[in-house]
C-alpha cells in the first residue's frame, strides 16, 4: 500500500479539545486498518500512513481488528461495573491469573488493574508505602529512580521521573531532596567510557547506587525504580550487561523493593520467549522484580487499561498483616476493560505475535543499522530490543555531540517521515546536550518483513534528505 | 423484584486481584440488569440486590442497557486510537462540544478527556500551573482546598484532599505547608452555630478564606478548589446559602482560579434544569467555575472516562500564549471512550433522565427524612441534592455526638442493608469525632417512585433494627 495525499474541504476548524495545539484542530486520525492510519492534517487527507509507533507503543494488533470487535461485544455483554473496595468481578480475576501464569513461575502473585500507566505507578507507590507500614517500618520511604526517566504524567509518577519537561511542575511534586532520589541513567551510548567494558560500566553505576543507599541509610530506602528498557525518556537504550542483575542483588542485600516500570516496553513488545515481560531478556525467574507496572499493549489501544503486578514477597506481608487495602479508584478492576485486554492477550498468544514482533523488531534495527551507520548522515546510534527501537541523531558521530534543541531536528524528521507515509515518534534533544534527538519505532506486533523493508526505505530516505538539508543550512 | 439468597458451590476461592481483601475473593458482582445486581459473597448468591449507589455513583443508566450495547459496538467500529500530543480525533471533539453546549453559555470553552477523576484533577493542576507560567506569574502556586475533602487516589489529587486515610501517604504528597493549603469544610449540620443563619455561617467561612488569601499573599495563590457537593468525604452536604457565590467573588477579586470538582456530583446527578452541572443549583452562568473536573456518570461505568472542562479565561491565555500543551497521557482523548460517553449522554438527555433523578432523589430524601427523623433511632441528618443523598448516623441527635469509629456503625448498616436486598455506600466516622458515620445513596437515573419506596422501606427497617441492636449492646 502506498500513501496518498489529497486536499480536504475543511482546512482549519476550531477545536474544543484542550490538548496539543489548543486553538485549532491539528492532525486528526480519521481511520485505520492494520498497521496503516488515515490522518487529516492542515487541509490535507493522508491515507495509508504506516503507523511505525502504533499510536504511542500501544496498538499490538494494529487497528480495526475484526476479531477485537467481537471481543469488545462479548465483553460488554458479560461485564457489570463493580466498585473495587466493595466488590470484585470475574474479569479482573481472569486477567490477573493470565498475566501471572504467562510470567516466569513464582514471580507474580497478584495484580491490580487500573486505567493508565501513570495511575499504575501511583498505585505502586501506595502499595510500597502500605507494605512498609504493615511491616512496622514507616521510615522506609525513599524511592531511588533515574535521571532522564519517565514514569507518568500525574504528580506522584512525575515526582519519581526526571526529564526537562518536569521542572515546571516542581511545586506539585513531592520532596525531591529527601524522598525522591535520583541516580544516573544507564545510557551506554553516551555515558559508558571508551576505556570501560559494558560490565565495568554497569559496576560503576551499581557502585554509585550502593553508595547512595548507604549514605542515605538503607533503613530509609523503600524502592529502586527503573524502566527495564527506557522508552520516550532516553530512546530504548538497553541496560548494560549485569546492570539489572546488580540492582536486584543490591535490593535483596539491603531489604529494598525492586520495582520495574514496563508500561511502555512490557506486555509482549520485547520478550524473547514469546511471553510478556521485557526483563526476561536480562534476568532469571529467581531475579524478577518485587513489583512491576504495565500498560500500553495490554489493551492495545482498544480500551484504557494498565496495571500493577505484585510478587509473593509483597502479597504475603499484606495477607499476614491487615489483609486489606482501604479505598481505591472508581475504575480499578474494571471488568469490561479486563475482558477486552484478556481477549487481546489471548489472541496475541494464540497467533505467536510476541515472537513475531521480537524477530521483526530486531530485523528492523539490523537493517537500519546497516543502511544508516555505514553512510555519512546524522544517525548516531540505532538501539533497542525486539519491537522497541530508536535512532539517535547527532551532529558529530565521533564526539556524539547533540544538535541544538532549538533546531528541532526530531520534529523535522518526524514531519518529513509523515509526509512520506511513515509515522514515528520524535523526541527532542535535552537542552543541556545530555541526550540527542531521537526517532522511536514501536510498530504493531503483526508487521511482516515487507512492512519492515517499507519502513526502513522511507526512514533512511528521510534521514538522508534531512542530513542534506541541515548541511545546506550550515547546521551539520 | 425481591432479593433471593442461595448457597453456592465455591465458598472461598483464592483471589489474584490486589484490591480490598487481598487473600480471598470477598464479594463478587456476577451480573446486573437495570437497578439490580447479582452478587456472590461468602458462599452465597444474592440475586436482585437494589444498587442504591449505582456502583460508586457511576451507573446513570443502570446495568446491561441494551441500547448501550449498540452504542459500544458502534463506537468500536468507528474509533481509532490516537496519541493526543500528536493527533486528535472526532470522538473527543464531539463529546467536548456536547458538554460545552449543554452547560450554561460561555462558561466552558474546551475539554480534555481522561480515564479517571484522579487523573482529571491531576491534569487540572497541570493546566493551572501552565496557565500562570503563560501569564509570567510563576509564584502563583498555592491551592486552597478543604478539610474533609476527596479529590482522588493519586498523589497530586490526594495532596489537595484531606481525610483520615490520607495521612499514611504523607511522604508522597506535595508540600502540605506552603503549597497545599486547607480551609474549613462547609458542613452546615455540624459546624454552623445555632446562633448563626446559613448566610452568616457562609460569611464566616468566606472571611476565613479571604484572610487565608491575604495572609499568604494573593500573588502566591493559584486556585480555590471545592467539591460543589462533597461526596464520600462528608456525605452530600450542600453548600450553605451564598457560600459558592462568595468563593467566586473572592477568586475574581484576587485573580485566583475558581476550581470545582464535580467528579461525583456532576454530569446530571444533581442538576435542577435537566442538564449537567451541579453548580447550577447555586450559581448563575456568570458565576461559573474557571475549571471543573467531571467523571463517574459521564461514561456510566461502561467505559473508564472522566475529564477537565476549561473556561474561556484559561483557554484564551493559552491561545494567546504558547497555544500548546506539551505531553499528555497515553489515553487522553480516547476516541472509543468518548464515543461511548457521548452515546450515553445523548440517551440520558433524550429520555430526560437528569430531570427524573433530580425529582426521584429529592423524593427519596423527603421520604427518608419523614420516616427516620420523626422516630427515635440513630439517624441524625438526611441531606443532599437530587440524586445524591446521605444519612448521617449519630449517637445523640441533640448533641450530634458521633459513634466511636471502632463500633463500625456504617459498615454494619451497609452489611445489614445488603442482606436485606439494598446496596448503599457506608463511610466510617472520623476517628476524632468531627464527622459521623454515613450511608450514601446515588442511584441510577432511571429509578421510579416504586424503586424509591422499596429503597426507603429496606433502609428504614435496617436503621431501626441496627438502632435496637446498638441499644441492646449499650452503645446507644
Amino acid at each position: 500500500m502506498t500513501v496518498s495525499i489529497s486536499e480536504t474541504k475543511t482546512p482549519s476548524e476550531p477545536s474544543y479539545v484542550f490538548q496539543a495545539s489548543v486553538s485549532g484542530l491539528g492532525a486528526q486520525v480519521v481511520g485505520g486498518k492494520g498497521i496503516h492510519i488515515d490522518v487529516e492534517k492542515g487541509g490535507k487527507m493522508y491515507k495509508n500512513i504506516i503507523d511505525g509507533v502504533s499510536g504511542a507503543a500501544v496498538g499490538a494488533l494494529g487497528w480495526k481488528d475484526d476479531e477485537v470487535l467481537e471481543i469488545i461485544n462479548d465483553a460488554a455483554k458479560k461485564s457489570t461495573y463493580s466498585y473495587a473496595p466493595l466488590m470484585s468481578n470475574k474479569g479482573s480475576e481472569e486477567l490477573s491469573k493470565f498475566y501471572i501464569d504467562n510470567s516466569p513461575k513464582g514471580v507474580f502473585a497478584s495484580a491490580l488493574w487500573l486505567t493508565s500507566g501513570s495511575e499504575s505507578n501511583e498505585n505502586a507507590l501506595r502499595i510500597i508505602r502500605q507494605y512498609y507500614l504493615e511491616r512496622g517500618l514507616p521510615d522506609k520511604v525513599k524511592i531511588i529512580s533515574r535521571d532522564n526517566s519517565y514514569h507518568g504524567f500525574t504528580m506522584g509518577a512525575q515526582s519519581v521521573s526526571w526529564n526537562p519537561r518536569v521542572d515546571d511542575y516542581k511545586p506539585y511534586l513531592f520532596d525531591q531532596v529527601n524522598v525522591a532520589l535520583k541516580m544516573p541513567s544507564a545510557y551506554t551510548y553516551r555515558l559508558k567510557k571508551d576505556s570501560e567494558t559494558e560490565e565495568q560500566y554497569s559496576q560503576r553505576l551499581l557502585d554509585t547506587l550502593e553508595k547512595k543507599i548507604i549514605d542515605n541509610g538503607p533503613e530509609t530506602v523503600a524502592a529502586v525504580l527503573v524502566e527495564t528498557l527506557p522508552g520516550s525518556s532516553l530512546g530504548t537504550t538497553p541496560p548494560p550487561k549485569g546492570y539489572l542483575k546488580g540492582i536486584r542483588h543490591l535490593c535483596t542485600k539491603y531489604d529494598i523493593i525492586f520495582y520495574l516500570d514496563e508500561v511502555m516496553c512490557g506486555t509482549g513488545r520485547c520478550n524473547p520467549n514469546g511471553k510478556l515481560n521485557c526483563w526476561e531478556n536480562f534476568l532469571d525467574a529467581s531475579e524478577g522484580p518485587d513489583i512491576q507496572t504495565v500498560g500500553k499493549t495490554l489493551g492495545s489501544g482498544f480500551v484504557t487499561i494498565a496495571g500493577v503486578l505484585v510478587g509473593p514477597k509483597i502479597k504475603d506481608v499484606f495477607v499476614n498483616g491487615s489483609n486489606y487495602i482501604f479505598g481505591g479508584n472508581t475504575y480499578s478492576s474494571h471488568e469490561f476493560n479486563c475482558y477486552v485486554a484478556l481477549g487481546v492477550q489471548k489472541k496475541i498468544a494464540r497467533e505467536h505475535l510476541t515472537a513475531n514482533i521480537f524477530e521483526m523488531g530486531n530485523l528492523l534495527a539490523e537493517k537500519l543499522r546497516k543502511q544508516l551507520l555505514t553512510e555519512e548522515n546524522i544517525a548516531g546510534d540505532v538501539r533497542g530490543v525486539g519491537g522497541f527501537q530508536s535512532v539517535e541523531l547527532v551532529k558529530n558521530r565521533d564526539t556524539k555531540e547533540a544538535f541544538d534543541v532549538k533546531l528541532g531536528v526530531s520534529t523535522r524528521l518526524k514531519t518529513l517521515c509523515f509526509e512520506n507515509g511513515l509515522s514515528v515518534m520524535g523526541m527532542p534533544a535535552n537542552p543541556d546536550g545530555t541526550c540527542g534527538d531521537r526517532a522511536i519505532f514501536a510498530p504493531a506486533f503483526i508487521i511482516t518483513e515487507q512492512d519492515v523493508d517499507e519502513m526502513v526505505k522511507i526512514f533512511v530516505k528521510c534521514v538522508n534528505s534531512l542530513s542534506t538539508a541541515l548541511k545546506q543550512e550550515g547546521a551539520w
